[in-house]
């Protein structure tokens, strides 16, 4: 397989970890997104919608959208459960991560470490960090009374929202009013084969 | 099971559609959303995160997110293919669905349908329009080759996409650049035991 990525991106991040978790080598292409790369018409033959990341499968085709790729890595193995309540609220829990929280938690990182502080999108930061706030505020009410998204065990769902809660603070966000949510990352940290997103500074 | 919808949504009427396909009978409850009634204590037991469409299923459960209640009704029957990459597909186009369609097709209708001329938020129709059809571009791109998004057969991915696609001119679309959205339109229309989106008048 051929991971078409970005270091910096948590949504890259969610498949570099479940990779990694799986065992599984593949390679892998960083694309800039500053210079515009997944805009250019040889990316979107392989995503029309110029987005990473994208994976190549062995037979050619092309996977887009974080979560998706995350579902069709993990069936079939132990971060995707049997049971089938189970697997729809895996599901509910990554769309929320898509609708609720990414643009919310993720959107305010990318506006603070890519953008200059006098880019007109600065001022949507107010609103996105209250939106964030309630989403973070929906899971750590959750993780009140579960160690883990669902199931009681670790799968594509905590790798999903982790991927950018772990890094909220970089966005602007601060994650000490959510104590179930701190606890919950040390878990997801301590999982067997856990990698890192690497620390990258914020672009000039 | 009972579903808590509301009637002009078009995230509910994914789900009523495919009850329907699937000729499943439910209980319905209707919120309002304008009277706030999915941010009411009751409400936000089923769903912290307080949006409709919410399934309870037959054993209690609460099951939140269109495209998860897509997923959970769909599992094992022609709505979604048996083929390892095409189920990932089909989650593929609902992920885009929700983070690169919904907020820029459906939220527009929910502006120009639910608030008054003078909200604020109406100035924030021409940027959610321009990434909208940055969306509908995408759709079109991809039925100029192929009949349905999915596996060349009728699946979750084209109710989730139909759904707000099919009345994004109240939001100020102009589908008639698209041919091939209009064709698909018309075919997923055609499908047995299709059911429609009811009429409903904009607020005052």
């Amino acid at each position: 397989m051929h991971l078409f990525d970005n270091l910096d991106s948590g949504n890259g991040y969610k498949v570099r970890l479940l990779l990694a978790q799986l065992g599984i080598s593949y390679k892998w292409t960083n694309l800039d997104l500053d210079k515009g790369e997944t805009r250019k018409p040889d990316f979107l033959k392989r995503n029309p919608n110029g987005r990473i990341p994208t994976l190549e499968l062995d037979d050619g085709t092309n996977l887009a959208e974080s979560n998706a790729i995350l579902w069709y890595l993990a069936e079939g193995t132990q971060f995707v459960p049997n049971d089938r309540v189970c697997r729809a609220q895996v599901l509910q829990w990554m769309f929320f991560e898509q609708y609720s929280h990414e643009p919310y938690v993720a959107t305010p990182r990318f506006i603070v470490k890519h953008l200059d502080a006098t880019h007109p999108r600065v001022a949507e930061l107010p609103e996105r960090l209250a939106k964030g706030r309630a989403a973070l505020a929906v899971m750590n009410g959750h993780l009140a009374k579960h160690r883990f998204f669902v199931a009681d065990q670790y799968t594509i769902a905590d790798i999903a929202l982790y991927a950018y809660t772990h890094v909220a603070d970089e966005g602007g966000h601060d994650l000490s009013p959510y104590p179930h949510i701190n606890t919950w990352l040390r878990l997801v940290a301590s999982q067997p084969r856990h990698v890192t997103l690497p620390a990258t500074p914020k672009a000039a």
